[in-house]
């Protein structure tokens, strides 16, 4: 990322950065100055709030994801605001959760690929990662069943702790889980659990849910039978409203929530009254919800110029699905063509001055299969029209094999930073 | 805490918030007027940031610890902004580099007694603590150096990793660390290295370091010969400008630079870019040292309500010093007074509806002495003149053994929680 710094011209399609020109300047101006106005509210945005976080953000979050999940949601007592917290965006609440739950040695299950950040969480918690493949609509079911077996084989069953899932939109692939995946994939680790010893979580992050902007919502996880003591929550108002203001909020299984609490004391004793206030406003005034509508309309548009550029610009042993929200585009290459940091593309990706991120540092480090090497994500977050048709064209000539401007640098040992919101 | 949502008479001279009357709510306004109303300053301001944190923040924050360390600043290379880090409140940074410099079972140097969310933070990471006696300029480095002896006999000097000093107002005791102090105390953890196998860090906490309302500053532990491998020194804007604006800030020695930033980067990956955008016109403007100015004067005025009312209401055997900056007054009984949350004083305060922390809670479980009990921290951070008064004439009934106008209650087992800024 540092690249973009050091080369002006360079085109990130890598970075997870959002739209500029649709970022909430006048909503946020208008929500300050009237938190500000006041000097009730003013006084108690300015001030330190509590841990788990502002009770009527607490509230606003609860009674909206009741919403979201309609016409079928869980019970009403999932919905607790009780059972909310608050964290300085949803990234938090995932290492919180991992610290709470897991100990060195322990294994996590997760998505295959799956969010590259919360590979760094799992290393840095000393967490041992098995990737259960996807399918169109989530999960493979099958091989989930076969990981917890062959895990409950080496004896390692108690180890699990937790399914970690990126449910909606999903980073980097754009899958989504099906509701009925969610339910039968919770069925499927209680029936673990007695061997286990121990209860095995779903910590669904639905980071991306908001940015829908084709197909139907699907309830969360929440909303399936039995969700109410594994079921660990969580989503952000960053990312749909603006990613300046990092707050996120989760739903906590009652075992949790005062180790959770405990955890956030401990790393900052509560998110920061401002943004949460400035949040709770913009949630209430409907603010929030307006600038969404047309966060989404800009995404699908944005969606659109890439996928018209992959069609006429890409060559045929390329493949991708349309995504129906988030703000990527995964893409295919035939399994003997290398995407990897040090590979000839990524080289010649640099060299003609376009950035990606590499697929296979989406794949965990798994004992148990090798890592494909031949994807590669595509994001069309902040760039702008120019810069998606400009960095498809770049990224094919790439593929094919046109000479560039400048001369493919020499591979280098790559530095792995986790230094922009992936 | 959760006392005084319930019984809303209580007079809460425990919580350490800061005073409601002075949070800058014209200064916010007008800092997010102007950084709202200019589209670039806007944008850069509602996206994501790096995760070190933003530039012109770090250089302000770099350029105003020199401009305090003088007329004696460590080598200018030490504040250099590419050591600095933005945090989500420095406490945000305490756990952090906590994560990076300890395994479980390690050993922290800290003072006797210290700030208690930090002995949370320890025993999070599964860290032995070793207290070191307060004198009235800090640290008693005979007892440091009797520690370290006693550490190396015991063979475990190979796991001590950090001192942790308040050196600025210590909360709880409001010490001041001298610099001849600081200077001293690295020294002799350098001279412990050869035997320990690492370094030894400093870990500088100076959160109260600009509530100074009395008497001259002191350069801080950067200011000392070979400070620049072995200080980390960390303060924050939250107390100084709006605790409900978390912004904390920390210079770095260059060997943990990378190794915070990648924590950093699995916590939240970057403190909020509005707030740090706030903060950083804030200091541009003047706006945070005019600000800054009238707290002092506010803190100095409720310091002295406070001493006034203990002058005049506790009993002879009450002993306490003058603070000359922080928030807390310190006060010790006689040694056979308890009290601590279960003793008969604390239930008479809760009785007399009046609220102060034991002093109890802010020293560590150390196996090598036995806790002090006879002690209690009180804060004139929030309350007004009025609960000033209120409080200190309703804790010298409890002291006397007055009758209060309800019964004390029966002791009961307290949960210890970090519900709130301690």
């Amino acid at each position: 990322m540092d690249l973009a710094l050091v080369r002006p011209d360079i085109i990130s399609l890598a970075a997870g950065f959002t739209d500029n020109p649709t970022l909430p300047v006048e909503e946020a101006r208008t929500l300050f100055r009237d938190l500000l106005e006041d000097r009730v509210s003013a006084e108690a945005a300015l001030q330190y709030g509590n841990t788990p976080g502002l009770r009527e953000l607490c509230q606003r979050s609860a009674a909206r994801l009741e919403r979201l999940d309609q016409p079928s949601p869980g019970p009403a007592r999932v919905y607790s605001p009780d059972s909310f917290i608050i964290t300085h965006g949803s990234q938090q609440l995932l290492y919180m959760v991992t610290e709470v739950l897991c100990d060195p040695g322990d294994v996590v299950l997760l998505e295959d690929p799956t969010y590259f950040v919360y590979l760094g969480i799992a290393q840095s918690h000393g967490l041992e990662c098995r990737g259960i493949p996807l399918e169109p609509d989530g999960l493979d079911l099958g091989a989930l069943e076969r990981a917890l077996n062959r895990l409950k084989r080496e004896g390692r069953l108690h180890r699990v702790k937790l399914l970690y899932l990126v449910s909606y939109h999903q980073n980097p692939t754009g899958t989504t889980t099906s509701w009925e995946k969610k339910a039968r994939a919770l069925d499927l680790l209680r029936s673990y659990e007695r061997s286990a010893g121990h209860p095995i979580y779903v910590l669904e992050d639905a980071a991306y849910r908001e940015l829908r902007f084709a197909g139907a919502d699907v309830p969360s996880a929440l909303a399936t039978p039995m969700s109410e003591a594994r079921v660990i929550y969580t989503s952000t108002y960053s990312k749909p409203f603006a990613t300046g203001v990092r707050v996120g909020f989760a739903r906590l299984p009652e075992a949790i929530r005062v180790p959770v609490s405990r955890v956030k004391g401990n790393h900052d004793f509560g998110t920061s009254s401002l943004l949460q206030h400035l949040l709770s406003r913009a949630l209430a005034s409907g603010r929030y919800e307006s600038h969404l509508e047309q966060l989404r309309l800009r995404y699908a548009e944005k969606a659109g110029w890439m996928l018209d550029a992959l069609g006429s610009r890409f060559p045929a042993e390329a493949a991708w699905r349309r995504p129906a929200g988030g703000m990527y585009v995964w893409v295919r290459l035939p399994r003997h063509r290398s995407t990897g940091l040090r590979s000839e593309l990524f080289q010649r990706a640099l060299a003609h001055d376009v950035l990606y991120v590499p697929g296979r540092l989406c794949y965990a480090t798994d004992p148990t299969r090798r890592a494909p090497d031949h994807e590669l994500r595509l994001s069309f977050g902040s760039a702008s029209r120019e810069a998606i048709d400009q960095g498809i064209a770049r990224l094919a000539d790439a593929l094919i094999g046109a000479p560039a401007a400048r001369p493919a640098p020499r591979p280098r040992r790559p530095r792995r930073t986790a230094n922009r919101r992936a």
